[in-house]
C-alpha cells in the first residue's frame, strides 16, 4: 500500500520564495497542515491547524460585531432561481458562477435552486416580511457560513469554489445611517487586521467597475503580499435603496409614509488566512501573528529522560495555560530535538521554549522568538507575564516589518510608464480621470487593476490622469491582485 | 402595502397545549422569534433569538469536545456521487434524500455532486490519505456545519431539509478504543443535556432496524416531549472497520502489519432547540433553561420617567453584565409595563427584575422567576450573586419538573395491550425478543418505534417478548417519535 512509517528525518523542502513565490505558498500551506485538497473540484479541507486560526479570527471579529450591535442568524444555503433574478445587476454578476441544484431525492425540481454565492437576495426576502415600521429599524444581522462560487482556477484560501466567511446584512431608516454602518464595518475590519492579524491595509472606495454586483458603493481593505500583489481582504457595501426597490422592502416612516430601507452588506473570509501566510511567512515557513496562533508557545523538554525535566515542563505548561496562553508541550520521544525545532519553526509558533536540566538548575527557560529568530533566557519565576509581553512585541514587530515592506513597495506614478514599472513589484498610487476606459487599458497593459481610492484624497501625484492625460478626478491605487 | 405600526396591544394568542400540542409548538417558535419559514421548500431561517440559543449550545458542547481531545475542521459541502456510493448500506440509506448538483455555472457536470447529508464518505477519503502508521492515531475531528436531507414533511428545528449540526468523525487503532470513544461522546451529550439544557434523557443502543446507515452499532439519547413522544436528541455510532474496508483506510500497526482503522461518528443538531421548547414550554410560552438563555435576566424600569429610575436601572444592568450575567434592560417607552411583562414571559427569560422608585428607596428589586412564576424581592446589595443562585435553582427546578414528568409517563408493559395503551401518552419499557418482525408489528399497530436499549438491562418486565411471546432477549423502550 506504500504506507511509510513517519519516524523519519525532518525535511521541510520549501521552495525558496524568490524562486517561485506561488509554489512557496503552496508548499507552506500543505506542509504545515493548514489545508489539504479535497476530492471535489476546486474545494479544500481546512485541517485543524488552519481551522484553529479561523476560530480565533472568528472570535475576535464576532466580539466586535456584537459590541457594535449586530446579532447572528442562519439563513438557508439554497436560493430559488426566481429570487436570485430579482435584482438585475446582482444576477448578472453571480449567475455565471453558481452551482445549480436540479434534483431533490428522486424528484426533478420545478424550479432550480442555487447554492448561495452570497445571501443578499434571501436577506432581502425576509427583511421585506419582517420590517413594518421605523421602530423595527435598524436590523443588523450577520451569519457565519460557507458560500460557493464555481471558480475556474482555484488556490486554497485565496480562491476556492466553496469558502468560509461571514456576511453581515443590515437595513436602516436613513441613507446617512447606512453609510455610517458601511464605513464602521470597514473600520472594524481594518482595526482587526492591524491589531489581530498584524496586517497593514489600504482602505478606500472601489471604482464602479470593481464594485459588488448590485451595490451603489463598495469599500475594501487591500493588503500587500510579499510578491507586491494586492489581496482584497475585506469588503463593505452600501446598496442604498437598490435591493429594497427590487424586493419592496418598505416601512412606515416617522411621518407615516411608506419608504424604502437603506441597506448594507459586508464580509471577510478564510482569504485572511492566505493573507497571513503571504504577508508574514519566510524561508523557514509560517510566522503566525500571536493573537491568532493556535499555539502561541511550544515547550520542548531537553533530555526529557532525565529526572525532573518532564515534570517541570508539565508544571510550566499548566502554569502558562492557566495564565491564558495557548501552549503545547511537545514531549514526543520519537523525534529528535532538532526535528522538533524545524517542525515548530515551519508551523510558525511565535515562541519556542526549551527546558533542560541546566535551565531548571538555573531557574530559567531558553526561548526563541519566531519573528526575529532571536534567542535568550527568561526566569521561570514570573515567566507567564514575560511571555505575554514577548508575544505582544512579536505582534508589533510583525506589523512593523509588514508595514515597512508595504511602504517600500508603494510607488507613485505620474506617467503610464512609471505605473507599468511600479506594478511589477508593488502598488502604484496615481491620479486617475475616473473613466472605465483607463482602467481597462491599464489592465490590458499590465494586468493590474484599480484597487481603491483612499478617503484622504489629498496629495495627488499630478493633475492629469496617469493613463489618458485628461484632468484627474481621483487618487487611486493600482496593483496586480489575487 | 398593509404595513402596520407595531405599537399595539400585546396579544400572545398561543394555542393551548392540551388542545393542539403541535400548533402550540408552531405558535411558540414563531411568536417568540426563534425561527421563521424561508422562501425555500422545507428550510428555515434561524432568527437572532433562536441562533443565540444555538451559539450557547455550541459553546458548551465545543468546550467539552476540545477538553476530550477533539479538534475542529471544515470539509466541503459537496460530495461526488462515486464517493457516496462506496459504502453500500450508507448510499442506500441516504441516496433517496439528497439534493443533487448537476450544473456549475453554465457547465453540465460530468459527475453529479450531492450536498452533504452527512460527511462520513468525505472524512473516510481524507483519512485514507492522512493515516500512515499507528503513530498518527487516533485522529479525532469534528465540524460545525449544515447538512441537507430532502425531507417530505418538515417542521422547524425538528425536521427541516437543511439543518445545523456538528458531526464528529474519529479513527482509532483498536476496536476497544473506538467503542470507548462512541460511549464517551454519548455520555458527553447526556451530561450536557442534563446540566446545560435541563433535559433528562434515556441513553442506550438502537436496534439493528433503527441504526445509522453503515454503522455496526448506534447509540442514542432520547428525550420525552410533553405529548409523551420521543425526540431523538443525539446519536453516536461505532462503524467498526465497515467504512475503513470500503475506503481502504489502513495503517502500519505496531507489529508492522497493515490494518484497518476503527471508526466512529456522532452528532447533535438544532433539534435540541425543539427539545427545549417542547420539554419546558408552558401556556405562556417558552421557559428557557438559564444556561442557554440568550437573555438570563431582563430589567424593567417602572415609572422610568421619574428621576433616577433609568440611571439606577442602567447601573444595575452594567453591574450584572460585569458579573457575567446575560442581561437586557428594556427601557422602551413605547410599550406599557404589562405588554413587556407578557412579552418577556412568552420569550421565556428566566428572571424578570422590576425596578421602580419604591424599590430603589427600599434598596431592592422585585423579581419574578419564569419557571414557577414566584415573585419576591432581592436586596440590590449583592444582587449579582443572589441572581446567580436563583438562575441555578431555576435550572434545577426545570430539570426536576421534566424528570418527574418523564417518570410519570414511562410505563411498563408485559402484554401487547399494555404496550398499545402505554405509547398513547408516553414511553413503554418492555421485554423484546430482538426480532425485527416484532418491531414492525408494533409500528403497524401503534406507530411507535423501538427507541433504545438501556445499558442496565436488569429488571426486564417479563421473560417473554411483549409482542410475540417468544423468549425475551432485550429490555427495550418503545415510543412514538418525532
Amino acid at each position: 500500500m506504500g504506507k511509510k512509517d513517519k519516524q523519519q528525518e525532518f525535511v521541510a523542502h520549501l521552495t525558496p520564495r524568490e524562486e517561485d513565490f506561488s509554489q512557496w505558498y503552496t508548499d507552506v500551506i500543505l506542509k504545515t497542515d493548514l489545508v489539504d485538497y479535497a476530492p471535489v473540484r476546486g474545494c479544500m479541507v481546512v485541517k485543524p491547524y488552519g481551522y484553529g486560526i479561523w476560530e480565533l479570527i472568528q472570535e475576535e471579529m464576532d466580539r466586535r460585531f456584537k459590541e457594535s450591535g449586530h446579532k447572528n442568524v442562519y439563513f438557508p444555503m439554497l436560493i430559488p432561481e426566481s429570487l436570485l433574478r430579482k435584482e438585475a445587476e446582482h444576477v448578472e454578476g453571480f449567475a455565471p458562477e453558481v452551482a445549480w441544484v436540479t434534483q431533490g431525492g428522486s424528484e426533478v425540481l420545478q424550479e432550480k435552486l442555487v447554492i448561495r454565492p452570497t445571501s443578499e437576495t434571501l436577506f432581502c426576502a425576509m427583511y421585506a416580511k419582517w420590517v413594518q415600521s421605523w421602530r423595527d429599524l435598524p436590523m443588523k444581522y450577520n451569519q457565519w457560513c460557507s458560500v460557493l462560487r464555481w471558480e475556474k482556477s482555484t488556490r486554497p484560501f485565496l480562491r476556492t469554489s466553496e469558502f468560509l466567511w461571514q456576511e453581515g446584512h443590515t437595513i436602516h431608516e436613513t441613507a446617512e445611517e447606512a453609510q455610517e454602518e458601511t464605513l464602521q464595518m470597514l473600520e472594524i475590519y481594518r482595526e482587526c487586521a492591524e491589531n489581530v492579524l498584524a496586517l497593514p491595509t489600504f482602505v478606500g472606495q472601489k471604482s464602479d467597475k470593481e464594485k459588488f454586483a448590485g451595490a451603489r458603493a463598495t469599500y475594501s481593505m487591500e493588503a500587500m503580499m510579499q510578491d507586491g500583489k494586492a489581496l482584497q481582504a475585506g469588503t463593505s457595501h452600501n446598496f442604498g435603496t437598490n435591493f429594497a426597490e427590487a424586493f419592496q422592502i418598505q416601512f412606515l416612516s416617522r411621518e407615516g409614509k411608506l419608504e424604502y430601507v437603506h441597506e448594507t452588506s459586508w464580509g471577510v473570509s478564510t482569504r485572511l488566512i492566505g493573507a497571513i501566510v503571504m504577508t508574514h511567512g519566510d524561508e523557514r515557513g509560517l510566522r503566525l501573528p500571536p493573537r491568532v496562533a493556535p499555539i502561541q508557545v511550544v515547550i520542548l523538554p531537553i533530555a526529557q529522560h532525565k529526572e525532573g525535566v518532564l515534570d517541570r515542563a508539565r508544571a510550566l505548561a499548566a502554569e502558562l495555560k492557566a495564565a491564558g496562553i495557548r501552549v503545547e508541550l511537545d514531549d514526543r520521544d520519537t523525534y529528535s530535538a532538532g526535528w522538533k525545532f524545524n517542525e515548530w519553526e515551519m508551523k510558525g509558533v511565535p515562541v519556542r521554549l526549551e527546558l533542560g536540566p541546566r535551565d531548571i538548575e538555573n531557574g530559567v527557560a531558553t526561548f526563541m522568538r519566531r519573528d526575529t529568530l532571536e534567542k535568550g533566557t527568561l526566569p521561570l519565576d514570573g515567566i507567564a507575564d514575560a511571555l505575554k509581553a514577548l508575544l505582544n512585541d512579536i505582534h508589533l514587530t510583525l506589523y512593523r516589518q509588514a508595514d515597512e515592506f508595504r511602504k517600500a513597495r508603494t510607488h507613485t506614478a505620474v506617467t503610464l510608464d512609471e505605473l507599468v514599472q511600479g506594478v511589477q513589484d508593488g502598488f502604484v498610487k496615481a491620479s486617475w480621470c475616473g473613466e472605465r476606459e483607463c482602467e481597462d487599458k491599464i489592465k490590458e497593459l499590465t494586468n493590474a487593476t484599480s484597487r481603491n481610492m483612499p478617503f484622504d484624497q489629498s496629495g495627488m501625484p499630478s493633475e492629469t490622469c496617469v493613463c489618458c492625460g485628461k484632468p484627474a478626478k481621483k487618487l487611486m491605487y493600482f496593483a496586480k491582485a489575487y
